[in-house]
């Protein structure tokens, strides 16, 4: 008997390369969960495999900053030389429906978050050591080393930010994060501030 | 790989009749855990079945308002005429080795390791009906009905100091309730507040 029935908006972020897609999809893999991922819009060119509506909203940067405009995105962040953004419209409606909605995202869209849902819950997700992100960095082999160098240098100023965030969780084994991450959102709901409103009327109703 | 080194100390309260020594049970029997139960010391009489020195420490009233004079406890409460305290000296050691030390306590006692440990972990067990409760008190048959009705009275009382615990957790079934205070706990150790210095010693390490 869960007696916060509102979701969780959960923003599972961290340096580029730590692995938060892979973690996201173990998430979305376990039995009796009830996460909606909220899809990303972004104006940097579809990987191999990457599915429009499913990975990413792919859209064209004028599309993009018009959205921008119209004050449509919950976040975003511009990221060597792409925009990125969470489109408010759905989040929302989730979140009512009592689903806990799920935003893996870049670290400085993960802080306007932070600044305009005073009730979300942010997830650092870090790797058991330094070395271990730039090697991933490295070794997906889809960039230039200049765009490898430009997230190195910024994953080291995101390690620094940690202290913003509610939860660190390391990224040792994908399926421990995931359990991590799991029971962080189970103790999240049960916390006195989101429960004792239908805790008081459990009370009173007898 | 846990941020978070130092164990956690975790109290289990909420009014009496509400199951807590059935879920703290629960609890212990589950794998992979490392629970450490902080036995409390009672002037109350024994019940059939209990062992001395694991349900209780049984002592003399003397010999419990003497400790108490000493600074022996680490909370202790007065209760339909007999006192419950927790001993210190155990509680510190289990902590420093690691080891979650769960406090299984009256509610008065609980808010006193409030005041006294900033950082402890409250859980606040409730019923999942305010009558189910008052049934448990009733139908447990070792009390005359002059306790019973001293202790749905206080039950009544405390049911309104949930606000001063960190977390509501509903005995609806003790097999959920023990599950989603195991979460809390993983949860805990992952909280920025507690994991941040381990983590900045990492990620200075490389």
């Amino acid at each position: 008997m869960k007696l916060n029935e509102r979701g969780l908006l959960v923003v599972l972020s961290g340096p580029s390369g730590v692995g938060k897609g892979t973690v996201r999809k173990a998430l979305f893999d376990m039995p009796d969960q009830n996460l909606k991922y909220s899809v990303s819009m972004t104006t940097r060119k579809k990987r191999p495999g990457e599915v429009d509506g499913k990975d990413y909203y792919f859209v064209s940067r004028e599309e993009f900053e018009k959205r921008l405009e119209e004050g449509k995105f919950l976040e975003h962040a511009e990221f060597v030389g792409n925009y990125y953004g969470t489109p408010l419209d759905k989040v929302e409606d989730d979140l009512q429906a009592g689903n806990e909605v799920i935003l893996e995202i870049e670290v400085e869209g993960a802080l306007q978050v932070r600044n305009k849902v005073k009730d979300a819950v942010l997830i650092f997700l870090v790797p058991p050591k330094r070395e271990a992100l730039y090697q991933r960095l490295r070794s997906r082999g889809t960039e230039s080393e200049e765009v490898i160098q430009e997230r190195i240098k910024k994953a080291d100023r995101e390690f620094k930010l940690a202290y913003k965030y509610d939860y660190i969780v390391v990224n040792d084994e994908v399926a421990n994060a995931a359990d991590r991450i799991m029971a962080i959102i189970r103790a999240e709901h049960a916390k006195t501030e989101r429960s004792i409103h239908n805790y008081l009327k459990l009370i009173e109703e007898d």
